[in-house]
């Protein structure tokens, strides 16, 4: 039987519950100073007082034992949106972009998510492989045990089915995060369909949609619902499609303006609705009554400059409140959920307990796993993060710098620092 | 003798000269693809394209060889606005501020910049060294070989001096960034002196200030010139008490309102003016015409969710604009530069290329060493960074995580990222 104690936790903070955490709750976190957690094959057995601990696990060893030396200990962090299967170099064009060009200057000259489409598709197995495994094994490295993934820069049958089984082939690897796969066919209209975009969304709801779910290569499906990409109409076409199927529903939904994706998530009872920088009072409300998860990417707003989702009148709404990272090459480019933290507080006006919330419990509860993750409690999976720092609140508070120290994923170290 | 080469790198990126640069030239960065660089007794010999070195240097051994593999390489960063002698933890009022209590709250109940100067003073030389160091180190990781860095937690005589003897003795140690030691005893009003602060005036001009200079304890001397803590007539007499005693001159100017602090520092040809976030068009004609650097702290800006600093401004007006980290317990706790760097970009304006001039060669310019570092130039000190980046322009699009792969200070290697 495997077991792991982490001991002299100085501080450890966690959310509570199965469910996701909405209103007042989000910001209830639990913090236990003094604490010990102890796991056996993989899920916690204890989670409490470091003199509890001593007594009523006194005696029994433990196959790791790691010493937190006073340090915080927080749960493993899980990010509900992540765009990881890519290859390519778009440095130039941010450059360029920073420095005033536009956005449509850069895709006319072939630039843009095209870019990145064409470096991906043109990437041999091997080479996709070893960068996608590198970056999910950064996302560890700052702190992520679990995270969602999507296909999306495939944008042809077999592309996309090849992202997907790259990502099945990787949720096998202990010292990744955990992978929750979603199909995200519907990223973007492909080039190859410009003229004929129906047929592409045909193909997507009538072929890459069911062979995902079929092939068990997807948990969730995605639909870039936005002016200029997929209609609401499209989106609903691949959406219910994917229902049918059996999987999950996310939705990029009112990123670049209000363009009916937070509708039409709380109208499909979509397991989360993301970016929603442009949704107003009657979009929260929709999303409040049908549960839908609002997954806010703060990194992406701030690499945008645009505004920011509405974080706080959200959770005034009763809607549970994930942060993730949006890990991507075209707006947001980091592995590091804990630096998009940052700007969930400073940008969008959460506290550093919400935003605790927003990137476990309530990001796994988008993802159908608060059973399973989120937090630090007996029964849930064991995964942690020991913090270099005397407090969970030092993650938002000593930003721009890697405050994971250690990270347990299912009961097992998956990343140290080196020293 | 001792040598280094770096061969094989993808892309050299560099500002060129001796001097600050100014206006467009802020923004001219040399990029030279397939480049190489060799340092003999710690100074440039070579900067220029792979084969071009290996023409000129064919058969000449290097003691350390650097395969960058094709990636990139720019200078070692220059830090120009530093606070990194403290102890204590102020984690939990941060929490507190961001659930949106107020500063005033906090520091009446003995929370803020106190908090700070009761533990600094009441840690062991032990305990402040291993911290600071500890620090330092980090800064070092994240690509800063040179660093500004300030007393002013202290506030005592003895304890102002124990912070810029401790600086001088960490200063020897060449796997942490080059110190360049800053007397700020006038950072706050003392407790002990709230009564009488003219005395705290006249201690810091008359005893420390002189001590420091004479005791070759600090190259600098800085006033937090502001509303609320020392006026343009108090600043003016302890700058003017540095410069006689042989000092340069920087000021805290204009951060919380526009306080005087910029018109202060041009008349008095200070080296630099630090923060400026509520300067006009008049303080940006004076500094333009002082010649005085223009240090932009935009990570502080932005975790006072406050103005921004008009970058691009001081660029248009030809004053030669720093970025600095600001590091600080208080409003800007990191040690990545490049964290830093990307809000200027992102919130202030400024291009990658003026942002890189910014944390180089401007900021060497505003420490005086702008003929010795801030540069990839024969002759120069040999300081540079590896990326883990094909692109310089990695350093903000890849944000959040730290792409230094190795950092050479002095021609030596001082740190590498373990793998």
């Amino acid at each position: 039987m495997s077991s792991l104690e982490v001991r002299n936790i100085g501080c450890l903070a966690t959310p509570v519950g199965t469910t996701a955490r909405r209103g007042k709750e989000q910001g209830e976190i639990r913090r236990i100073a003094n604490a010990a957690v102890r796991a056996e094959n993989g899920r916690f057995v204890f989670v409490g007082g470091d003199a509890d601990y001593a007594r009523e696990h006194a005696g029994k060893a433990a196959e790791i034992s790691i010493d937190a030396a006073g340090r915080a200990v927080i749960p493993g962090l899980v990010d509900a949106h992540t765009h990881p299967v890519w290859l390519g170099d778009r440095g130039a064009e941010i450059g360029r972009r920073l420095a005033g060009e536009t956005y449509a200057t850069i895709a006319a000259e072939g630039g843009g998510i095209n870019a990145t489409v064409r470096a991906t598709r043109a990437g041999s197995d091997a080479a996709l492989s070893s960068t996608v495994r590198g970056r999910l094994r950064a996302m560890l490295a700052h702190g992520t045990t679990t995270a969602e993934a999507k296909s999306g820069y495939g944008l042809t049958v077999r592309d996309e089915i090849r992202a997907l089984e790259l990502l099945r082939s990787l949720g096998g690897d202990p010292d990744l995060p955990r992978l929750v796969p979603t199909v995200l066919a519907a990223h973007e209209i492909p080039p190859e369909f410009q003229h004929d975009r129906g047929e592409w969304v045909r193909l997507v709801a009538e072929e890459i949609v069911p062979r995902a779910a079929r092939e068990n290569l997807a948990r969730f499906a995605d639909v870039f619902c936005e002016q200029g990409v997929f209609t609401v109409e499209e989106s609903r076409t691949i959406l219910e499609s994917a229902r049918q199927a059996g999987l999950g529903l996310r939705v990029h939904a009112d990123e670049l303006a209000l363009s009916g994706g937070a509708r039409l998530a709380a109208e499909l009872r979509a397991a989360s609705a993301d970016h929603l920088l442009f949704i107003g009072a009657g979009e929260i409300a929709a999303l409040a009554a049908a549960g839908t998860v609002a997954v806010v990417l703060p990194g992406t707003a701030w690499w945008m400059r645009s505004r920011r989702a509405p974080a706080r009148d959200l959770v005034a709404a009763g809607v549970p409140v994930a942060i993730a990272s949006d890990a991507n090459p075209g707006t947001c480019f980091t592995e590091s959920l804990p630096s998009v933290a940052a700007h969930a507080c400073l940008d969008s006006g959460l506290s550093v307990e919400e935003t605790l919330t927003g990137m476990t419990l309530n990001a796994a509860a988008s993802l159908g796993l608060a059973a399973e993750v989120g937090s630090l409690e007996p029964g849930k999976r064991a995964d942690l993060v020991v913090l270099d720092a005397p407090d969970d609140r030092h993650l938002v508070y000593h930003w721009g710098v890697n405050l994971a120290a250690t990270v347990v994923r299912d009961g097992r170290i998956a990343w140290s620092r080196p020293s």
